[in-house]
């Protein structure tokens, strides 16, 4: 095993033909404080890497079974990793953020037109990924222009990424749970650039799920998924 | 003559059915440096009210003899007054991008793909008039989203703005000048919707426009209409 690359909240390494996302306990944050939305890792909880693992591992065999497209192999629940198809990401990366209530950036952004926790209906955005920059929104037809993603990508990303969202929304309402956001991310298939392939992680680490007005810990939320 | 607005550039007055534009010499920009993305007064210029309003009388002329929809009426030199047709914003008001060359809030964003002066084809992107919040730009999903536009005006008004953009962009090549990106307002016909109008100005006040890869004032641009 060679570790190729050491991100925030997963190191990675290559296995033949295939990557080993090893999960780690860091989640990103501020101050000390969970927030999907960040850029940097904010604390660390001891046990939630292997608690994402089993949250992204249920709907990553979810989505294998219904054929929709993810870059899943199978999860290691003891040695907390991952095996994946390795996938290009497009340009350096970038996040694809379904939002059913207003809350974080959204709210940052547009809050002279939007009340927090107001319906969003699966509004779509898509942003880099890029610290210094503060993960810039970016629309289609910048994605385009500057040859990150043609028309065509986006248009099947879009539609993969509500069916994916719609997925866990629907999952999470059968706890009684209210998905707030959730922030995808996806690559392409190396010889088929038309083939649009989730990749990262579906955990509490990318996600803002509400219990009864009450935001949910990455810890409380996983422990619905153990 | 009742004032009922006073912007960053021009005064509003409301003159029976119509309104009145009383073009200033003040222009936006950033520590005492005029800059047409900036958000407040940097510094006032002494006659530019008077040249952006007749470079914005050519244009708005040229635009109605097109049949182009613009809410201007006629222009008075003298009084540094245009009239103009009374129209709904979008919102609290929004600005429409058009650019041709990368520079200025695209390369703060995009800086990671893109490299200054880069074509961009006429790349077309809507941000929100709002200071406090440094303008955000917004898709046409998000407007949809949060009823400030619908995707048809969005529609209608993209194919709108990029001929107005094309028709500067000629006009100024026929002088030797590069327009590298122009900043117009639109807004839509109070008894109906789907008839997007173009409203504000078109102006030095409102455009980066180089000779020989030199960016020129305001004053050096004017004078290439008077």
């Amino acid at each position: 095993m060679k570790l190729i690359y050491q991100g925030k909240t997963k190191d990675i390494y290559q296995v033949d033909d295939l990557l080993c996302l090893k999960f780690k306990d860091d989640v990103t944050g501020t101050d000390g404080k969970f927030d999907p939305g960040a850029n940097s890792v904010g604390l660390s909880i001891e046990g939630i890497g292997a608690l994402n693992l089993i949250m992204s591992s249920y709907f990553f065999e979810k989505l294998n079974d219904l054929n929709l497209h993810t870059h899943f192999v199978s999860a290691n629940l003891d040695e907390h990793t991952m095996t994946v198809k390795p996938m290009k990401v497009f340009g350096k990366g970038l996040e694809v953020i379904t939002r059913y209530k207003a809350t974080g950036s959204f709210m940052r952004r547009y809050g002279a037109y939007a009340t927090e926790g107001q319906d969003l209906n699966g509004y779509v955005e898509v942003t880099l990924k890029d610290d210094e920059r503060q993960d810039p929104l970016i629309t289609s037809a910048g994605l385009a222009t500057l040859n990150i993603m043609s028309l065509e990508q986006y248009q099947t990303l879009e539609q993969l990424n509500l069916k994916i969202a719609e997925l866990i929304r629907q999952d999470l309402l059968t706890k009684g749970l209210t998905l707030y956001d959730v922030k995808l991310e996806f690559g392409y298939h190396p010889d088929e650039p038309s083939q649009i392939v989730l990749i990262d992680e579906i955990s509490g680490g990318n996600m803002r799920v509400y219990k009864e007005n009450q935001l949910l810990s990455p810890t409380e939320l996983a422990a619905f998924y153990h």
